[in-house]
């Protein structure tokens, strides 16, 4: 029915991994390599609502130790739209509970011919270490406040879907960067891609030592927005938390919601981004989540085209040894 | 493989709605469609067994915020035999103990290129709520005691498929009509299409409000039963009771089980009809369940077949702006 | 893209079930035709990594009312393989817990158009009930401690694989027999197929009654390996037991654990299978279950094509009456 593009007739040979573990050690090309392809593949889904069947015959299997709806969904989602088989395996129905190792469960999983598995789990380096147990193509969706690569693509994608290029673009992520994954990857991708990048929130939830990685630090929203191009508003992980790091939920949204008030003093043009659920109110405010510069619900979107091109890199070729 | 009929060639210009909320706001016309089609699908998948690759490329999504395995099986069944894909959305393990909001829900997962999505919850009104909000297709798969406009169809069309014509007939619903959307859906259903509707159980169960749309409402199932052409025997919601609505279950099968011995005083071809699962020996006697009268397990079938042709015209064709 | 062999060109005439409840009532002819099947489907499927659609439109519905990831999953790869479409349906899920009796629950879910139903049932003979009551082709996928014939299968497949012909092997279950369901199925379908089996574990999960059927019952390991040409170390089924077996872990492990001390004193070449998950430490440890003589992950494999040849035979012909 459509005409496939160049960019995705067959992966490039400049593609020579075979595992998506974080974004801290990829280059430039090959980030921009995936948002090409992703934004390729988008485009020839009719904004990834149809199929294109590249990877029919393979079989990706979500192994989640923690939950999560959302992101388990997108994959496979992404997976069914590239014609690809899906299995899902949770930490709650799997053998785990019967003293088996990460490791085995996976192994067992790959032996019933699994080519990608998309792995999330709480203790951060478990894909890295699945990784290099398995033969199969490991993709990390979350390891602890480790990394969640998938999540800072989507979020780099829908920003240069805007701009075109985030080259000088000044990207403040704000809230709860300490126990955020996203913020992590968000920070690697966006460095590389010639983002500024500026992280605030509460001096609880944002240490200073980031700077020491060319990271801007502050711990006050009303400073920074009048020069932030796109305001990346981070959910409070309340459930990742051992402490209370603010003194209440009205004293954060006062210093750092996203509301009317705020949206007056920032750019005209600024971008309003958000990984889902959003805590309304909190990190938030309905108007501005559901306003003009809200791209909210492009993000999620954009997330089934990214994992489309990464499980289609990772899978499309015969797999090398150099991932 | 199958010769495709005139009837489901392509969604008639007559159907215009985009969802499906209820049995109340469909006219007479539109039911007789919907049951037609779903006959049609019905004989040309031999019985719902076979594939018709109508909705290829379709994504439905189903959104349960109630538990239900039945139904929920049933809507993913009916759409992958018309060849589209599923995903499923529970409570559960939904985001929505993160705090989200149902609609921020429903729009994340209709932000994942998903085209209809099927939504049970327990709050009345929570799918038209839904509708107004998404620009995909919904289906209210149960909203708290309020409508459940797919049973009602599968009721309906399996008093259809063994009578041929419902004007005239004499309906009873037995038993817990309050807490039942199931009653209600079958009621605005069977009124459209010209039965005589008796709702029958113990008055706390049962009002005379009902009396008011055109239905008849009796406290004694024995001084109904010879008239009765079809009996639905609904099943006591024990899960959906604050209170205990009578004094036991035995007293309450005494009164309205249909028995073998209550099998003598209805008419030689009475219809036993029962939306599972059906408590044996509450409301219906193990023989009569599995007897000659009962169409209990033709309702599953024709419950993929309503759910099939609900899919396809809602999904079967653009969409409009009037549904 | 595969030439298809003669074995899975049409399901042979010598086969004429129409269910698979166990191995004890199978002919040795009937064991030898599934491993056959089996063995070229995963010639056919490079490992069972490909697709073979030789089941399209069948629905394959898994009814697990006890927990199991690991089989279910494989079940249902092994269907999707074959191209049919899987449903699943849970306990916690399901209706029972509003009080349906499980043959309802199973004849409902047939009522969707279900061709292939996998059972797992804590209560012994579920599976055979639910053949009787229903029109459908039964799996059975372990009722309580009775069998578990497809895992039977795949331990036999994969001595099976290594040593070409089980007459003569002498292979020792190992471990909790007492409560196994996966040595039953064993034990049925290694004498039939001509090999000699011990059963070897602490006295109070080995029971002397099963020599009369022909085994040899051992309380010592150390004794019996010089013998063995296949060990089979069966999982402790620590939720299956209401008293404690042996005093201590640590305990069972010194006298019964498959390590390297006692690998030396086996045959050079004895094969170690594990039905996973394996507690490493305590009936293997991890040198021995990741070592040469380990079998453990093509098990797994074998799983999927046991599986494939199963579902093909039972469902891949009209069904007739004499299952």
């Amino acid at each position: 029915m459509s005409v496939v593009t160049p960019e995705i007739e067959m992966v490039p040979a400049s593609w020579t991994r075979r595992h998506l573990l974080g974004l801290e050690d990829l280059t430039a090309g090959e980030l921009n390599l995936i948002l090409d392809t992703a934004t390729a593949f988008k485009r020839e889904t009719a904004g990834c609502t149809q199929k294109i069947a590249k990877l029919a015959g393979v079989t990706m299997a979500n192994l989640f130790f923690e939950n999560s709806t959302r992101t388990r969904t997108s994959f496979s989602l992404a997976a069914r739209r590239l014609g690809a088989d899906t299995v899902d395996f949770a930490s709650s129905s799997s053998s785990m509970s019967k003293g088996e190792t990460v490791v085995d469960t996976a192994r067992n999983i790959e032996a019933m011919g699994v080519n990608v598995m998309v792995v999330r789990h709480r203790t951060p380096g478990t894909p890295h270490l699945l990784a290099k147990s398995l033969d199969c193509s490991v993709i990390n969706a979350g390891d602890g406040p480790h990394e969640h690569p998938t999540q800072g693509l989507l979020d780099i994608m829908t920003i240069r879907e805007s701009r075109g290029d985030l080259r000088g673009l000044t990207v403040a992520l704000v809230g709860d960067i300490a126990f955020s994954r996203t913020a992590r990857s968000n920070i690697w991708g966006l460095k590389k891609l010639g983002a500024n990048v500026i992280l605030c929130g509460p001096s609880t939830l944002v240490s200073k030592q980031w700077e020491q990685f060319g990271v801007e630090v502050s711990y006050h929203l009303d400073e920074i927005l009048p020069r932030c191009d796109v305001l990346n508003l981070l959910r409070i992980q309340f459930e990742r938390q051992t402490t209370r790091p603010f003194p209440s939920v009205r004293e954060y949204a006062s210093l750092y919601a996203m509301n009317a008030e705020r949206l007056k003093r920032a750019k005209n043009d600024v971008l309003i981004l958000a990984p889902g659920p959003i805590n309304r109110g909190v990190e938030v405010t309905p108007d501005v989540a559901d306003g003009p510069h809200s791209v909210i619900l492009d993000q999620v979107t954009n997330g089934l085209a990214v994992r489309m091109a990464v499980l289609w890199l990772i899978s499309g070729k015969p797999m090398r040894d150099d991932g």
